[in-house]
């Protein structure tokens, strides 16, 4: 079996020829391709710039991979803030005899979503360490801004909320795949590119978006009521959610709008817009479970119309919540 | 003792916490403390963008520490390709259980490094794994470029090569720290901001610079061999080392030439703007020592005149070079 080995992160000729024979030829452009110490692009500004260090673990699961959830998680930070994502820094740390198959299947996936999400992969570096058992990839991406999405004082009461995809599938299928639980599935990761289920709409009729992904929609919702004065109305009965996914987070216990995404946003937009909104974000490949949840309210706090028809406040997660999972 | 815990990484209130009283607190700027997912900022095109994850083991040592390190290793990329560093991402990846006493140490030397070359932290990531035992931090830098410092084809016959500073502390350093070779000493890293070093210079009569890091000043001047039809004539008795480091290099047999360095910068300048050139470097902190150390010749290789008369061939690094230096 060929293995990675600390030559290809020492700085020598064996890095050189990593460098060459697989970054280079997968991922090639003609900025990458210059191997500069610093690579010379073009941007017009404001820019978004957003970092992430993936330590997923397992590096495999159903739907996709560390290469792939590297790409599109710092590039839907990039999209839900209003950006168009055009470049991507990609560093990786590896395990000292790290299975090159494997390293093969990330770096194929991590061109995969690149392309997919149509941003060049420009400057790079690789290290290789002991002590880990798998890898931890950095990407730090930057976009043209098109409209900031990350204003709170765009919000206003009467806003609609979308969720653009059903939820919790990423905390379920990763819980599912460590099998610490006892449970088996093959619930699939709904890890995507955001930038192509929200990129069709119209920006000016939409006030604010996030992705939902460590501590859930809850977290999203609960920390725009932090700070703005106004709040949200949710009805449970429209929360898109696979039944699979919500019977697992019923048998244990976990609410699944606490859960991590990495595929789903929550959009505020004009209410004469939510209809057209969810039927653009319908046409996307990612957003075809995307529903109008609820509204902006008048009261500071998150409120769920439960499916009994009772009502109650929606908090963030308490508690240890689960790492590694991005 | 206070330590890491996983909550300061999973994305919950812990996180927040940390993002708050250690990141916000210290980094203060106007882009990072709105605490986007993606921050907004303003820099004209063409921008120079690099990025690199620091291992080096161990996290502490004479001359500094990865923190220092992780700033200075980007943003002299940045410099030494021809532009000014502006903007810095931060993401540390920490052991579990890490010394909260080291972790604020490197936060401290952090800033202190990004507030000397003039950088702001913009975004950041902070994630805790098992397994590793010291940080793992990626700085990604982004700067604007004054003029292209990278371009091989500015280099021409008779230009002369400068130094800026002595060579091989860096390397020494860590093996002296890391005490596997037996000996001791207290030679501090070179570790610096390069673009103070050169920032006083006329780019215009500059034809080239490259930072002397893994590989040593042999690496960058054999790469740059590879790349055009010149070579290189050194005069090793004007290459500015100190003695304990010259000693110590010969006491395990290593070329000085071939050792890494985290501030020292290769500069090949117009053979009219040499003198000037050194006087203005040696009028920085980290450039007392710089020193014209030879000249572009017409052979294709890396010639070395040594100090009891020979002529040899300087090589780049054979073999495994140390791991986790930078």
């Amino acid at each position: 079996m060929k293995i990675v080995t600390k030559s290809i992160g020492s700085g020598g000729a064996g890095t050189n020829k990593f460098i060459n024979e697989e970054i280079v030829k997968r991922f090639s452009n003609d900025k990458l391709n210059k191997l500069r110490d610093a690579s010379l692009i073009e941007i017009s500004s404001p820019i978004l710039i957003s970092t992430d260090s993936f330590t997923i673990y397992p590096e495999f699961f159903p739907g996709g991979d560390i290469g792939k959830l590297s790409v599109f998680g710092t590039c839907n930070d990039i999209a839900v803030s209003g950006g168009i994502p055009e470049y991507l820094s990609f560093s990786l740390v590896l395990p000292d005899g790290y299975d090159w198959n494997k390293l093969e299947k990330i770096l194929d996936s991590t061109k995969k979503a690149a392309d997919l999400v149509g941003v060049e992969i420009v400057t790079g570096d690789t290290k290789v360490v002991d002590g880990i058992t798998t890898p931890i990839i950095n990407t730090t991406g930057i976009g043209k801004l098109r409209k900031d999405l990350n204003d709170y004082s765009n919000i206003k009461l009467g806003d609609k909320v979308i969720i653009t995809s059903d939820i919790a599938r990423h905390s379920v299928s990763i819980l599912l795949t460590r099998g610490d639980l006892g449970f088996e599935g093959d619930i699939e990761s709904d890890c995507c590119n955001l930038y192509d289920v929200i990129k069709g709409l119209d920006y000016d009729k939409v006030s604010f978006c996030r992705d939902a992904t460590r501590g859930g929609v809850a977290a999203v919702l609960n920390e725009i009521t932090s700070k703005i004065k106004f709040g949200f109305y949710l009805h449970e009965s429209k929360i898109p959610i696979s039944d699979n996914v919500k019977y697992f987070c019923e048998m244990i216990g976990m609410n699944p709008l606490q859960m991590a995404n990495e595929g789903v946003a929550v959009l505020i937009v004009d209410s004469d817009y939510a209809n057209d909104a969810v039927n653009i974000i319908r046409e996307s490949e990612n957003g075809r479970k995307a529903e109008i949840v609820g509204e902006v309210i008048n009261e500071n706090m998150v409120l769920l119309k439960t499916e009994v028809g009772g009502e109650r406040v929606v908090d963030i997660p308490v508690g240890e919540l689960l790492p590694r999972i991005c």
